[in-house]
């Protein structure tokens, strides 16, 4: 009965880490009635934690890749059924497809894979291998080149399995690296596919790779046009988990707070909403301010707690961040397909500025306080300091 | 109809890390047609490689936490339905709880859990929340002491509610710490208890903790009794990943094997079987050699790729490792529940030297071949060197 009667307002905060210099932001707000509310917190924490995790570190890679194709292998190393769900994250943070067959087919993504050695070693020998898979997909074949020699077997037998396709009226569509120097191998490869009259003949590369291998590949211009990425993408690592955390903030009309000797860890009290700082020309001045939920007019804000830190907003423009999707149980939205988000993700990632999306150092986005939050905040930090 | 030609040995191997000296080992083999062998590759490795990094960690955790109490409380940091398999394997590494209900449920392993941060401040003040949690759980109240101000409140009102408690006829069950230097702040609230007459209440404390960070608590001999470990529990931080494995070493009766550049990724081919190596008290040895199937004399052991390294086995015992647990799509051995998994996996890690099993520097379980299986091995990788 208690449960029940008092109306919650859970907030969800983004992840404090490092030296983020304002911390925390609600991201999504749930008001309900005490239990309702205890009830979804961790469904959601779990679900939002996770996805956002993934395609963040999609994002990254992709970043990272520029245009190259991007396909998710990750099925082996992710967290069990979480395969699942990251590969609808990776797509969604810029990937344009995934091994695991069964998420394609639920979330309605592209699906795209190569052969196994297991496949190349089933055979007597490599060439037989190869024939016989052109056979079975004679406009689809990538063929895996590193079982026994990449440089002396692979390739010469892939080159030749080509030819044989285009006697047929086919073009053999690529072949795989999967170990050894990629950049080094790409280049030896291509030169060799190239020599053979096969520069439409794609490479594509794994093994092991994140955004930082792959933003070195790239540099040393390997010409490899795509790239699959397992374990890092689908576990997020080094990171692994997105902290985000959800927390009381009014119950009733009554605002509440949690302190605690960590100051990004207190939280903020009331209904509040979120607004983005645009500048005349609607470019992203990397702020968001928090206000309570009825404040309209944005004339600056104040970092959380270092009283030196603050910035007046002068001419700017803005956007709200909270939205109402969901009312008594009924989404308010409409549905939006996985491409569609994606699409959404990059043109948001877009609006940011370079030096906000470098992987050293970054910018920190700032994210402040309202002059009316920060003076009801501090008031209860007070009220409860006394009380204790 | 080539796929279901072949019969398949597939093979896991497990992980190839940093200087481990003999890498790869069969742990699991799969015998069947070609593609039924396939189609079960990725589900066993994404079943396997998860949930054995997670017992794993939460072996390490036990490790340092000696007898205290350990539940998970990974939910809302794990990869989305990975939780509940996460707690599964946390049971099985040695954790005594959950406070996944769920898959407490579903795996029949005990639940566990304190209160959280917005019930107590749902209430006014914190007084009224602990005395309600108390009413509610007379004899099962855990109260989580750092909303406000550990020292200054927390504390000092879990005492208070503790007398009213006790008045009644009950005890109170414990405390939570959640936040702070949580040696000082247990060591503080240890003797404030104590001072109270309360030698019996439990100290339980949480707050990204992994087994690092509780065998420094233990080494300063902090007073806790009771420790919840989530995020780099369930997502195996640092690693989040176990890279093992699948391996094709066998078709009809022709052994096959992949080559590369890394002499750690060339498998193993032929039906085999690994040998754990006692000395005459039945300690381990530290020592598991691969043999072909149908080798029964140990005799000794060579380093995979390293000339110079081998040894030789004087009055040895030795155990089989792989048995059938399969046939013909029915378990061939009684299902066992996951306590006595667990039991099962204490008694084999404590069989390990305490050298194998400290943090830093750890001594490297070796891994051999037979001298049968490394002439048959190398002959083939003649074979393909020169077919190359």
């Amino acid at each position: 009965d208690y449960l029940k009667s008092f109306r919650f307002q859970g907030e969800i905060y983004s992840s404090t880490e490092g030296d983020i210099v304002f911390p925390t932001r609600p991201v999504l707000t749930v008001e309900a009635t005490l239990i309702e509310a205890q009830l979804i917190e961790t469904l959601l924490l779990n679900v939002l934690n996770f996805q956002t995790l993934i395609a963040t570190k999609a994002a990254r890679i992709r970043q990272s890749a520029g245009h190259r194709t991007l396909i998710d292998f990750g099925m082996r190393r992710a967290h069990g059924p979480a395969a699942h769900y990251a590969a609808r994250a990776a797509i969604i943070g810029g990937f344009d497809a995934t091994s695991n067959v069964r998420a394609g087919r639920d979330f309605n993504i592209p699906v795209a894979g190569t052969m196994a050695h297991s496949f190349v070693q089933s055979f007597d020998d490599e060439l037989a291998a190869f024939r016989c898979y052109a056979d079975i997909w004679p406009n689809n074949a990538v063929l895996l080149v590193d079982t026994y020699d990449t440089l002396k077997s692979g390739v010469p037998n892939a080159i030749k399995v080509a030819g044989e396709l285009m006697q047929k009226g086919y073009r053999l569509k690529g072949i795989r690296l999967d170990s050894g120097d990629l950049a080094y191998m790409a280049k030896k490869a291509r030169k060799m596919l190239d020599d053979a009259g096969l520069n439409d003949v794609k490479i594509a590369a794994s093994n092991q790779l994140d955004e930082f291998i792959i933003k070195s590949l790239m540099d040393q211009k390997a010409p490899i046009d795509v790239f699959g990425v397992g374990t890092s993408l689908v576990t997020g690592q080094p990171d692994a988990a997105l902290d985000g955390v959800y927390k009381l903030a009014q119950t009733g009309g009554t605002p509440r707070i949690k302190l605690s000797e960590n100051s990004t860890k207190i939280t903020l009290p009331y209904r509040k909403q979120v607004h983005r700082i645009y500048n005349e020309n609607r470019e992203c001045l990397g702020a968001d301010v928090i206000t309570l939920r009825d404040e309209t007019e944005l004339t600056g804000m104040h970092h959380p707690f270092d009283p030196i830190k603050s910035m007046t907003f002068d001419d700017v423009g803005s956007e709200i961040l909270l939205h109402k999707v969901m009312e008594n149980g009924r989404r308010m939205t409409d549905i939006r397909s996985v491409r569609d988000i994606a699409e959404f993700a990059a043109s948001r990632i877009g609006m940011l500025p370079d030096e906000y999306r470098r992987f050293d150092n970054p910018h920190i986005y700032k994210v402040g306080l309202s002059s009316r939050l920060k003076r009801e905040r501090d008031a209860l930090i007070n009220h409860y300091k006394e009380v204790g």
